[in-house]
Formats: C-alpha cells, structure tokens, sequence
C-alpha cells in the first residue's frame, strides 16, 4: 500500500490538486464516486465486474486521500473501527442477522 | 492490511454475515457510510476529527468486503485506475484546476 | 402537482418502467441523483443554474415516483415530517445554530 | 404546496437557518438524506412504510429548500427535465428496459 500511497500524492502534486483536496471536498468526492458504483446496482444485482472496479478504486483513491489530508494512518482507523463493531455487534446478537446494534 | 483482511473476513465468518454482504448490498452500504462521513461537513468544513476519522474506516471497511466478495485485489484495481486517471487528467490540462475530464 | 403527477405517470407506463421502480430501485435512484447534483459542488459553492435545476428536478422526479410507489401522499408526509422537526428543533435551542437534535 | 412552501420557509426564518442553507450545504443534506432514506434498503427489499415515509419527506424537504434557494419554481424545473428526459429515452428503444440513455 505505501507504493499506492506514494504514487497518489505524487499524483496530486504533479497537478497541485493539493488545494482542491480539502476534507470537506474529499468527503463529497467520497459520496459522488460512491452513488457511481451504486448506479451499477440501479435496477438490479447484476453489474459489469470492470466498470464496477473502477467505481471502487475511485471510491477508495478518495479515502486514501482523505486519510492523508487529516493525516489518518487507514490501518490503524480500521483496527480501532473494529474494536468498535465488536462491542456494537457481539456474535450472540448479531450471528445471521443484519439487525442495526441500535435496534437491539 | 492483510492482517486487516483477515480479521475483517473472521468479523464477517463470525457473525454469518457472508449472505448479507452482496456486492449490491455493499455497494449500497458503502453509500450509505459515505453521506455518514459527509454529515459531519453538512453545514460546513470544520469537523471533530474522532468522528471523521471512524465514518472513513467504516467505508474503508464495507470497501474491502466488497473487493472481497467480487474476488478483486485492491492494490490492482488502484493502480489499474489510476493509469486510466493519468490518460485523462494530463498534467499540462489538470495543473492547478479541476475540471471534470470531459469539459477539457 | 397534479399535472405533473399525471405526466410522470404516463411517462412510466408508456415505458412499462414500472416494473423497475420498485421502492427499493427508487431509493438507490435517489441517492444517484442526489449525488449528481452533489457533483455540481465538488470543489467548491459555485455552480451553473441550468445544470443544478436539472439535477434537482431529477431528484424531485423520482422522490414523486417512490411516493407513488409506496402509495404516499407527498403534502401530507412533508406535514407531517415538520411536526416532528418543529418537536425535535425547537426555536430557542435552534435558533441560528445547526446543532443536530442529538447533540442539544 | 403553497402552503408547505410557506411553512417551511416560516420554519426557517424562525430558527435563524437561512445562513446555513446555502446551495452548497443543501446540495449535501439532499444527499445525506437521501442515504438514510437508503439505509431502510440497505440489505433488502423489506421496508417499515412509516420510517420510508420519513426519510423522503426529509429529501423533499431539502429539495424545497434548494428550489427556494436558487430561486427555481420546483413545477417548472420538473417539467423542463421531463421533456429533456422523454428525448433521451424514446418511447420505442427505452420500452421495457432500463438501459440508460449513454448506451442506446
């Protein structure tokens, strides 16, 4: 990942995108290129396997931004969500069902 | 993060959750994540970076289990975006503004 | 209202579109355009009226149809809706703050 | 709609909010809501009418806002884009299908 890392930033510097790449602008980004891979499931399951790919790298090249921009190690944000949603969700309450943890 | 992978994969074994996690059903919960995350710039850029920084995680999260679930390598799929980014966003038409591709 | 109703109606049948307007289809639509019209301000607050009024109509379009589908009627839910806003935001602890009802 | 039109912005005015809704922010709460609407959706097809009916009378709700806020008449921009739409999708080649328009 850091490779990935490395080439995004020099990605952005080449077009000194640094500006645009607010949070609040990425957290909007976020939410556009996701509605973009939801519109592969508009009408249905079925989807394109290539373009679907796309719409989630782009969701996950925003969030790298992101995670830079508020200078957020990802790893370590995901360890400590999951820490989270285990207590949220312990397995005896939550095994095969999809109930939300506030509907419990 | 194939430590996170992992633990993410045991998370979802656990709880009997393969059968919700679709990729229609993700590609929907990763939206959802996404306008959790942009909530917190609703009415502006300022923002509590604890709160941000867990809503990132949780689409970062339903990311990786939608990459899984359509048996996809995420260092791939980036890169392989990535190199169509650079095609279109050249750097002498990018530079310093951000124009969607098609208005170029 | 009423003619427009009508017109959307016709719009759908002469399609046979009804079939993929479930509410299910009609929310994920919802949250597509949304982001449409999101996409408009990206980087930014400026905008092109004519392109903004155009997403926003779509948004419009299809909140009519998923009301439809679900058998709503628009002006009573929005009513109703306010009445709770009015309990959960009331004037002197909202007054000119943006305080979700969940932090007063 | 008159008189929800006038409700609302009583609403508003009341409660100081004027200042916040913005085209930007209201461009971004039409999407927050619009997930939330969504999220009733996010593993299925099931629904609770009562807490559909919620959600997207908070998208119309913001969708109104934004209309008043650029000054758009909400019955006109919707018939604007329904004759745009009926050009894009032709009764003969749309009929039956929910193809989009880019791929006729």
């Amino acid at each position: 990942m850091d490779e990935i890392f490395d080439k995004l930033i020099r990605f952005q510097v080449e077009r000194d995108w640094k500006k645009f790449h607010t949070p609040e602008n990425l957290a909007k980004s976020i939410s556009i290129e996701a509605a973009e891979l939801l519109e592969h499931f508009q009408w249905g399951k079925d989807y394109n396997l290539e373009d679907v790919s796309e719409e989630l790298a782009d969701v996950l090249i925003y969030c790298i931004y992101m995670a830079n921009s508020l200078d957020l190690d990802i790893k370590e944000i995901i360890l400590d969500k999951m820490e989270k949603n285990a207590i949220k969700y312990p397995v005896d309450k939550s095994k095969g069902n999809a109930t939300k943890y506030t509907e419990f």
